[in-house]
């Protein structure tokens, strides 16, 4: 790529904040800063061949078998929300982090922190959500615990959930497999989740409230597999951090280049609206029902149809693709013929989407 | 049993303080309302027949093989304490919860809630002590997750552990197989993680501090699997709630009755002078690395000798039997030839323990 493209992209670029000897807000939002924390203080004591895979899930064998494994904290704020709340998204999240290795939901474990004074009210829809979802999902939750704190010592309620999924022998998609040619699909309209949680935050209304697409995506993994096969190369849910994360990610794991149609994306119009006015770009806004497949060039139409013929991912569309040039980078080709290095941010767009 | 040990022991009366529509300290004691909280807010919603065990952890097939899944969040404060911190404990309660099941713990995943402004070097060492004692406890540490949220939203730094265990296809000691006539064994000096905690907490400094007796307790499962095998009928970990609420738990489970010989209850010199300072009742403080084992009259010898030839388990001893008579009371006879019931607690002894 171009030396001007290079520098903007501004990965040689030491960011002052990151000197610090403390933990910040940024250390939690899926770009550069949580990527530093990781690497930083986390593998460097904890790695193994598993946790090194640093996958939406591991894979590990147990008893001849493959299964992945996954986990996810959730702190989202404010509990509730227009299409779920902490209950519902701690089913979604770890789910689909399961299902982004083609594996097929089995069990959940739940863990709850409660903050003393949390209505049981409030409680009750948490727990029924988590129910309806994990019935919905196809997946028992099997085991729980809950701790209480203080007043002021947590934040109403979080609740962390750990999966294990069952893997078929040959349905393998990997972060590491992005191929030059392949299409880049995602399986519905972008953005919605986070900026669900923002428009409560700011007390933005709309006329229609813009919903969460909180969902579990395993039917549509399922669908891909049995239409496309081992043809899916990359599957990713892209939450905190948003498409363009995800993009990045992907684009660093496999050491190639993924163009973007910026006319192609999926915005709808209230969420496109609501991020103009918070000055947030989409591509970086947490989605929870979305999917994003990297798929060989040939089997794009199939893929199409296999997610159109579920609900969610009737307004599945190709949005990109990969190329051999510049290995790592994402880069956005505009609607006026422009183009723009689409990098992982270093900190917070949004905290505590998720 | 006679009518005044009945009355005494206040099954019957209610409790004034449940009595409202919000979460209290007392809902993560361990005792009878963290129990009705389970009850009443999460088994009506969430209840399936692997949840509905409510064992340490869940025994689940998957792909023909029986494995143990158990999850616990750990809030303790403060966050390192002699013995131990909240790394290394995070490891052992789940471990521990697998082994109990006799289960062989293979697989862990870790979700993280930091508050901004942690210091980083308090992070490395807790993380550093997971890292040990994961190696120490032959499990691996697979999946990982960190959500961080504002200054004053946690306490500092919560974590929940999952984990995955294998089991045997004969060895499977559970809460409802106590039975008449076993001896009840513990595998070393009970009260020892809890006031270690409470010593820091209220500054009081001893000679020698006591330290929490934090491990991993599998090798010990392993051994008494090795040398009596089916003839355990239930193993435990008795944490929050400490030795009289699992020994409460699983004669409630085996609608057995339990009786204590008060003299024989291994309580370390300082232990017991710390709780007698603060008034504490040593049966209900918590244990981070002692076993409770229900095992067959006949051989209570073999399991003692296999429980002493590790040196967690040097101190091992009986410390009661298990009766027909007052199903689901635990009994305990006093030095001076008095008896007393050992109930469930209402609420909290100690909060934020583990």
């Amino acid at each position: 790529m171009s030396e001007d493209v290079s520098v903007a992209s501004g990965l040689n670029c030491p960011i002052p904040f990151e000197a610090t000897d403390r933990v910040q807000l940024g250390h939690g939002s899926g770009g550069k800063l949580s990527a530093s924390l990781l690497r930083e203080r986390f593998l460097p004591h904890l790695s193994n061949p598993a946790l090194d895979q640093l996958a939406d899930a591991a894979v590990v064998s147990l008893g001849g078998e493959d299964i992945a494994i996954s986990t996810a904290s959730f702190v989202v704020s404010p509990l509730e929300f227009p299409g779920g709340n902490i209950g519902s998204l701690a089913v979604h999240g770890t789910v689909n982090d399961l299902a982004m290795m083609g594996a097929k939901p089995q069990f959940l474990s739940a863990g709850f922190v409660l903050e003393e004074g949390l209505p049981f009210d409030l409680l009750d829809r948490v727990i029924r959500a988590m129910a309806e979802s994990a019935r919905a999902a196809e997946v028992l939750l099997v085991a729980g615990d809950t701790k209480v704190v203080e007043r002021g010592k947590a934040d109403g309620l979080f609740i962390n959930t750990a999966g294990i999924g069952r893997l078929g022998s040959s349905f393998r998609p990997v972060p590491e497999n992005a191929k030059p040619g392949d299409v880049v699909l995602v399986s519905g309209p972008i953005a919605r989740h986070g900026m669900a949680i923002m428009a409560v935050r700011e007390g933005i209304a709309f006329e229609a409230p813009i919903e969460s697409d909180s969902a579990a995506l395993y039917p549509l993994v399922e669908r891909l597999e049995q239409s496309v096969g081992a043809d899916v190369h990359v599957l990713r849910d892209p939450t905190r951090g948003g498409v363009a994360s995800a993009l990045n990610e992907i684009a660093a794991a496999s050491t190639v280049g993924v163009v973007l149609d910026e006319g192609s994306i999926p915005v709808p119009g209230p969420v496109a609206g609501a991020c103009e006015m918070l000055g947030l770009d989409p591509l970086y806004v947490a989605n929870e029902g979305v999917l994003v497949a990297f798929v060989s060039e040939g089997m794009e139409s199939r893929a199409l149809e296999a997610l159109k013929a579920h609900p969610l991912g009737r307004d599945a569309t190709r949005i990109g693709r990969v190329v051999d040039e510049h290995p790592g980078f994402v880069v956005l080709h505009t609607g006026i013929g422009g183009r723009r290095i689409v990098d992982l941010l270093p900190g917070d767009q949004l905290p505590r989407i998720c």
